[in-house]
């Protein structure tokens, strides 16, 4: 963590009784910065504004979130910068406070280390045993419970794994830990749906709007580890890595495919756009 | 908030790399003070590090955390003490780091302002619309991801409503937002199992303790809705509470019956013997 700003105040600390402390009562996004510029951090915004509004906490605002972003960012090129959005302070235990004052903290981090070659050589991924738990009222949000996350990393440490898969309860194949998951079958593109369990990352959206105007039919499904198995190619997406072919899963050898490389140039022109639209204006 | 420490020091703020605040990579206990004394804090601290290792964060140790209780209690005699062990900082993302240094945060706070009257007259209580995710690897533990409890404490707001009940996502009667619930059956007690979901509380098991010193029988199990429909008592735990009965949950009307009356009058006993056996030791 290099610099952050907790209310639009540079510190280091938070209150204990912050709730995102407390109990983990908060959403966040986590913005690629290339080139100077936070990419898509428009969709970061309604993301946490949508997210937040899921679970009642009021959206602090974009003005004040840009201006965070702007003054940590300063003349840095290449960061990660996270913004996460609490329920502020409050409360009698679990129960939400009758005024919510949201708290938002905005922190710059170094570039993610990931070696140039993933989006070409794709990566080896494996499942992971821990499982997703089922719950509607949370799937789809980017929020500050993060346990399973923790304890699915924990299913594999050194080795060429890049990224583990989950399955929920139900033996679904869901997302990777830190990314969402996409198939390929017979040219037309596939995701699970994130409607029980799982992060609805925005990468994720932009890959699929990609696909439509490429012309490439996409649909989100259940999907078994059967699916994955029978697929033409598999990939990945977060905000942060882009795009990265599957290589392997598990004893399953995938092909660098032509679909993920059409929509991996695609994801290129789109971000080199966002660069140019977001330092024009 | 009174009074906190974090690792010993005494302050009101944690780091914002801390992983508790990124990610609720934490568990905790709330104990009650009664007569200067933190009741059966033996259990709770073992709760803690038996919580801890389910999720690989290593025990803080108990002479740390006496010490902690104990600069904090000063001659206080009623209050709730709150103590929460993360996996400290570090690690990228999700992954642990390669050494955990464990955060450990004390915090004392004012009593429950409870009604006096809630454990002779029993409590009001309803079912909550948002249901607990099934998930074994986390059931059973105190962990500090506790939106689902957030989102349930937010299903009701004022009136005489006491508690809300929580069915997990197969509709299977789990716990309550903030306690553990038992059922009276024919003389029996019974209680959900907690194996793939809910948070296994100390007064629980000292409450099952006492039913099995009485010569009450007591089982875990899967229980239904229509379990708590049929029976002859039921009431609430916690650590704060002690025992709180039912007196109704939605339509249905529960005496306050011998079986908890008995339960709760092993308790202050017990609980008399706890704070005679700390003041002599």
């Amino acid at each position: 963590m290099d610099n952050c700003r907790v209310n639009g105040t540079a510190t280091r600390t938070i209150d204990l009784s912050d709730r995102g402390f407390q109990y983990g009562d908060g959403v966040f996004t986590t913005v690629r910065v290339q080139d100077g510029v936070p990419l898509f951090l428009g969709r970061h915004l309604d993301r946490l504004r949508h997210d937040g509004k899921r679970l009642a906490i009021p959206y602090v605002g974009s003005g004040v979130l840009l201006e965070d972003v702007r003054a940590l960012l300063g003349d840095r090129q290449q960061a990660i910068l996270k913004i996460q959005m609490t329920r502020g302070m409050g409360g009698r235990g679990y129960r939400l406070p009758e005024t919510v004052v949201p708290t938002r903290v905005v922190s710059l981090h170094p570039p993610a280390p990931y070696p140039a070659e993933y989006p070409d050589s794709g990566v080896e991924v494996r499942y992971c045993r821990t499982r997703l738990g089922i719950n509607p009222a949370l799937a789809g949000l980017k929020h500050m419970n993060r346990l399973e996350q923790i304890l699915a990393r924990a299913d594999w440490s050194a080795g060429p794994t890049v990224e583990g898969l989950m399955r929920d309860t139900e033996g679904y194949l869901v997302e990777g830990t830190m990314t969402n998951v996409f198939l390929v079958r017979e040219g037309c593109l596939l995701t699970p749906f994130l409607d029980r369990c799982g992060v609805r990352g925005i990468m994720r959206s932009i890959i699929m709007e990609g696909a439509a105007e490429l012309g490439i039919t996409v649909s989100e499904e259940r999907v078994s580890p059967a699916d994955a198995e029978a697929a033409d190619e598999l990939f990945l997406t977060n905000s942060i890595i882009g795009l990265w072919p599957v290589r392997s899963l598990e004893h399953r050898h995938y092909p660098v495919g032509p679909v993920a490389l059409e929509l991996a140039e695609w994801l290129k022109k789109t971000t080199r756009n966002a660069i140019n639209a977001w330092s024009a204006g």
